[in-house]
């Protein structure tokens, strides 16, 4: 098995949904529980060989899904701005210098809009 | 054919690509271009049944999506709470009752981090 790639955990948050339960059970205790394909395959009742392929299957769907969609990314870039406005309400309360940082959060909202309105192709 | 769903446009711009192009042409005239049956079939050489069909089967395909993704839905609410952001961010620079408006920013930039969480099931 090639080295784990992490951001197949983060996309079966996203398209988990669309794999089957086999897929899923063997992606989520592959990369959530970090179990090997051997204990996988002790809990699962299927072979080693069946679980390696349950694990690839379910990792090119998920690619696939996050290749044409891009909806785990555009999350991604949403969670950032939603820290940073985070940061600048802090830095209202703690400063005076109010102005440039409201200028900011507006900012911050309107790229939070605008990402999650048409997406470009 | 029944009434138009207007929420396919939306999932048409979350789900779009996972459509066929004949399914993404018909549906994006009848929806965006807002072209009868017969128009569209005019322009794509197709027929009016098969219009209809692809239609169906592509709406059947967004819905489905959503249904099991729910990436739409949650992409509505984040441009909700971006509104907000922004609404609270001009309450800041017209009033002084600061304290206020920034503890609901803090509270609504948490909420768009949450959103772009893990799914709950």
């Amino acid at each position: 098995m090639a080295e784990k790639n992490l951001r197949i955990g983060l996309l079966c948050d996203f398209y988990g949904k669309l794999l089957t339960e086999k897929q899923l059970a063997a992606i989520t205790m592959y990369y959530d529980d970090d179990l090997s394909l051997a204990e996988i395959a002790q809990h699962t009742k299927i072979t080693r060989q069946g679980v390696r392929d349950a694990i690839k299957r379910g990792e090119a769907i998920l690619l696939e899904f996050e290749e044409k969609l891009g909806l785990a990314e555009r999350f991604e870039r949403l969670s950032e701005e939603g820290q940073r406005i985070k940061q600048c309400a802090e830095d209202i309360l703690a400063h005076s210098s109010r102005g440039a940082v409201n200028t900011e959060i507006m900012s911050l909202a309107q790229e939070i809009i605008s990402l999650t309105e048409h997406i470009e192709d």
